[in-house]
């Protein structure tokens, strides 16, 4: 049995995770469940699952949740110092870090301090302090599985070839809803029309990051950390139909690619059951389905989050930390209708060219850097 | 050091086998050369590769190249007995079998039975006896290491899930030179137009496979018996780029393929180097040249060669050796311009009809078997 830790069980990603605990009862466990602030999901969860620890993070929720459950034989906690604590149980075996943005970075390093294995769904962490959080993973002898589709692609790829060198790996990204549009055609685009993801089904934040590329270029920098990469060995190519979710080149010139229909329970259930393939009733891809596959260069010119994730991969140190600290007001400040598409880029360029770069940033470092980036870019919003 | 004997070195695989060989000096020693009849190109191997010895399989060509080295530290040897005792040699640890058809059978047995490892080019030996061949690599502790472009996908993708259980597979083919065309159009075409494959640049006998989809229908059974699989878990989707060499899918839905320009160079060194993946300068791949990778069903009812396949897969017994002697003579006339493209599979059907069915077939029943559907196919082509 693996004993499981949901960290954001009550998102996207933690959801579906419930559901492939569910179809596996004989293979894990649920010991602890948190979420952030939407307590009656928390609650009916907990209900169902019956888990030992359920956190809401948000201290306002607490005694609406410890009411609910108070009939049953399960601790409930609140607040973020709880979040970070409970990653510690020592009948935790694997931390599933599913909670959205930055908020990830602190209870994953607790995790790991305390020798926990991780199925990061939070790529923010990798973005923000990659180096770090790699470091301490080696240190306390930690396996980071991802479980972003296209990075459980490229290490399900990698099974069995640990010895064998990577050429490049190539990061298939869908393109969004506005792939093929012109920069005029951007700026007035919708919050609405930002969140219809052709093919995949997802939580807000990464809907928008996925509509302006920025999803993409968040994933260059955490498959760098992941894979140990050179930067210029990861490409991303538009590939619309979403069916192959990443490839892996090796020195000989071999690509092995990872396919299936776009659904997060299969990466969800690899990074969970690793290295076992759990059976699974998920629908099966079929090519009469999808007779062509179709792949071209993504534009950088038009969707410029893309090249500015390069970019701050390229200047290492804070400046990621800056990018995404950037990124994640701007989001925000889009999805409230305060600042439109094309202004997003605009904000996270500026916001990186003012905050101070550091090139060996601590944890206090990027904690500082964030909060800065995220002053800068409210003003912005502001303006 | 990996020392090598190559059966069939002047043929298409043999030559390309050369080319990893000479690349890679530190990794692989060539000690044994067989030809058929193409004695000035095995003495120009020869001469090249210094290796310890050398087989011409036409005795008529013994004294040729005998006297051709004989100032060389090489053993030469003709005859269809040499070339299985060769594989014996002590000095061998892996044979490369890349004669064409039922003869590389004994061979490759005698191979099995000294222990060696196969790297299996001649397809045609499981396709007769996979279940012998199989079992007695079991026994004798060999491991086949496939070198048909497809199988090595399926084989590269297995590496580090040989504890996750296949679902199933799928092969991809080209669907060759003729593929679209109604049966009516099929009845005139030449052996000039059936030779012009539209990737592959392969032997005779094999691109005229290709056209009539029989290759196809070959692998598949390779593929039972090289994968241990059911009947029903191989699937064949047609895929003209030649691009995805061919995908497995695992029981939790997730789907692996290899890919990769058409070039049997790189299944050829994985198959030789394996598990290494060698540094290679072969061409790669870029998805700018093939913006579009295309599907479809397989037209066994024009191509009936691939039904015909299936059918002998699914009676199982001596009938695939029926279905491959029966091809073999029918391919071999059709090159001679005896028969007409739309023939060879009458003949082989009328053939499969004919020939005694045995259930559990031994060694001796494959050869008895192979002469009389052989015997049978001439005198529907003498018709």
């Amino acid at each position: 049995m693996k004993r499981i830790a949901i960290l954001g069980s009550t998102g996207s990603i933690g959801t579906q995770a419930l559901e492939v605990i569910k179809a596996n009862p004989d293979t894990f466990e649920l010991e602890v469940i948190t979420a952030n602030s939407n307590a009656d999901l928390l609650i009916a969860q907990a209900l169902a699952f019956k888990p030992n620890v359920v956190v809401i993070a948000n201290e306002a929720y607490y005694e609406k949740v410890r009411d609910a459950l108070q009939q049953q034989d399960i601790k409930v906690y609140a607040g973020a110092n709880a979040l970070c604590s409970v990653v510690e149980i020592g009948t935790v075996d694997m931390v599933l870090t599913a909670m959205v943005g930055y908020a990830g970075l602190l209870p994953t390093i607790r995790a790991i301090k305390a020798g926990k294995q991780i199925a990061l769904a939070n790529k923010e962490t990798l973005v923000v302090a990659g180096q770090l959080v790699t470091e301490l993973a080696r240190k306390h002898g930690v396996n980071i599985y991802p479980v972003d589709s296209e990075h459980s692609a490229i290490f399900q790829c990698l099974a069995g070839e640990f010895h064998n060198p990577i050429e490049k790996i190539i990061l298939t990204a869908s393109g969004g809803p506005f792939k093929g549009r012109a920069v005029e055609e951007l700026r007035l685009v919708t919050k609405a029309q930002a969140l219809k993801h052709p093919n995949w089904d997802m939580g807000a934040k990464i809907t928008i990051d996925s509509a302006s590329l920025m999803n993409k270029g968040l994933e260059v920098i955490e498959a760098k950390w992941l894979f140990g990469l050179k930067n210029e060995q990861i490409e991303v190519v538009v590939h619309p139909q979403s069916i192959i979710h990443s490839l892996v080149q090796f020195e000989d010139g071999s690509i092995k690619a990872q396919l299936g229909l776009p659904d997060m329970k299969l990466p969800i259930q690899y990074a969970l059951g690793y290295p076992q393939r759990l059976k699974s009733d998920f629908p099966r891809f079929n090519f009469m389905d999808y007779p062509q596959l179709t792949f071209e260069q993504p534009d950088v010119a038009t969707f410029r989050n893309l090249q500015l994730a390069y970019d701050a991969m390229g200047q290492g140190g804070n400046m990621p930390c800056i990018l995404n600290a950037a990124n994640e007001v701007a989001v925000s400040a889009f999805l409230q209708d305060e600042v439109g598409f094309l202004q997003m880029s605009d904000m996270i360029e500026s916001c990186m060219a003012k905050v101070a770069y550091i090139a060996n940033p601590s944890y206090e470092d990027y904690v500082d850097t964030d909060r800065e980036a995220r002053v800068r870019t409210l003003e912005l919003v502001k303006k």
